[in-house]
């Protein structure tokens, strides 16, 4: 997982004046809490053992720590990316779900995620020819190889090409391309908003072959629901299969994350997986994802189906509403 | 949800006096951070707006306060137990699932709940004819009723009645008497770890009938494994039905808790509800819980699934092992 700090408008992104983070001094008494603005008056810690990597990239402030239960730790901007205990629930949610909604996804781009986590899981599919890694802050892969080399294996892939560019020249250069887009960015703070914003969805869906699929983080309903909302009011003109899922991710906060899960394809059944593994195949490939969490991850809390519901029939004006 | 401190040895509840823990103490720059033994180095915290209520009854350190953007939240022994903004899941899924799994629940006991939320939810099943709630400690019941009044209006139901006493004492006095049993407490820190021992589970069975199910808290799968196998080893001879469920629980430490559902009767369903609202119904009377969120209670990600089978295989030597 990681930030993807991409253009607020045009296609050259420009660091805003007003969000500089330093992930330092979320540490106080051997303690991380994040600094998120999202949170609305709730927060996570967690414990540190060691610093092991402080830098300011061009892009993002970027730590790693040796946490004391955790493994070592990504921080971007003052927010978790990864630990090493729980990364595998996020990376296989994101890749997997998509992935097994496609009938034979061959060509995939992965946005951010310089961290190889997700390239680590998009590989364990046969079918898969060719995966594109497009990560703005080579920063993050560097520190990723050195501190976080579970992950990073997926860098290294043979059927991997990592670029380090700004993901939304890449897709604008790149169109009807790929079976599966997969968003790896962080919350929509700061210059990571624009990865929430109708423009950004519109040149996925261009980089997406007819009858492609995206796979894009969006915060928790519990947490940012507002988000939730607009997002999925703003993109479904342009995507007309929609699903909400999500998983049990207990390093961020509420402790699960959700995901925008769309087809250019009408009609597209994403809830139940088109593709699957056998139960053995599963125990050996997955610690978290199975035919049934993909399923399981589609069911939700009656006030979530509301909103969903609310929100994909809303009426074009209501846009702006909430 | 409350704390339900039970006899470490016979049926007299005796303080430790090795556990004393002061709430307000938990409180610095306005931020409560949750004291919690088993939390391996990650912590929750909520901004507080202000202290309602701080008072050390017999049995426990109870603080009521008032957070910036989660409602009022009641902590016992410095662990939060509900918030209002998010008790609705919790309550909803630790009452409706085994209740559900019943085909006729007339008679139903609930030990610790002092808060009055788990009552507010048996209460919506017009089968149940009358509920007992066992709560130890009334200071509980008196702050609730001050503070967390959408929860305290089950403690006023005319079908309920409210017993202040010890739960094991009640149990051994109460052979044979109800069809479900939910056990409200907090995680197993402290006095309320007898409430994890094998000595509690043939107590709730005795005080069930011989068609019953018991729904018992056993905190998360992310945060303690440990926990859920050693309970999961030790009851299995005496419940020949068992499974684990989740529910999503933002303002708990990993965002979810798991419940024990068992019953008595060999070969019984649990994932399955096999009562069920109609959709209005369900979305008139539930914010969480629904069929459909039911049986994705008992979907598990592959390591969790890995857990229960091993220990719920496992021979009886086993049981000290881990």
């Amino acid at each position: 997982m990681a930030r993807l700090p991409l253009p607020l408008s045009g296609l050259v992104w420009t660091k805003p004046e007003t969000y500089v983070v330093d992930s330092l001094a979320c540490i106080k008494n051997g303690w991380f809490t994040e600094d998120i603005e999202t949170s609305k008056g709730q927060a996570f810690c967690l414990e540190v053992k060691r610093v092991l990597h402080h830098e300011r990239s061009p892009y993002q402030d970027v730590l790693v720590f040796e946490s004391t239960n955790h493994g070592n730790v990504l921080v971007l901007d003052g927010i978790i990316q990864c630990t090493e205990r729980e990364e595998f629930a996020y990376q296989e949610v994101i890749a997997h779900t998509p992935l097994n909604c496609h009938p034979n996804p061959r060509k995939v781009l992965v946005i951010g995620g310089g961290d190889g986590g997700v390239l680590r899981e998009i590989v364990k599919h046969e079918c898969v020819e060719e995966v594109v890694l497009c990560e703005i802050d080579d920063v993050v892969i560097r520190v990723s190889k050195k501190y976080l080399p579970h992950m990073a294996v997926g860098l290294y892939h043979p059927k991997v090409t990592v670029h380090v560019g700004d993901g939304f020249k890449y897709m604008a250069e790149n169109s009807d391309m790929f079976d599966v887009i997969i968003t790896d960015s962080s919350d929509a703070v700061g210059p990571a908003t624009v990865l929430y914003e109708l423009n950004y969805y519109r040149l996925l869906r261009q980089a997406l072959n007819e009858s492609g699929i995206i796979c894009n983080l969006v915060d928790s309903a519990w947490v940012n629901p507002r988000l939730i909302r607009n997002v999925l009011r703003s993109i479904k003109a342009e995507y007309p299969s929609i699903a909400l899922a999500t998983a049990f991710t207990p390093a961020y906060i509420s402790g699960q994350i959700s995901f925008i899960v769309a087809s250019k394809e009408p009609g597209r059944e994403l809830s139940t997986p088109i593709r699957r593994w056998t139960p053995a195949e599963e125990a050996k490939l997955c610690r978290y994802y199975t035919a049934d969490t993909h399923k399981a991850s589609f069911t939700h809390p009656t006030f979530v189906r509301k909103m969903i519901r609310e929100s994909l029939e809303a009426v074009d004006s209501d846009v702006e509403d909430n």
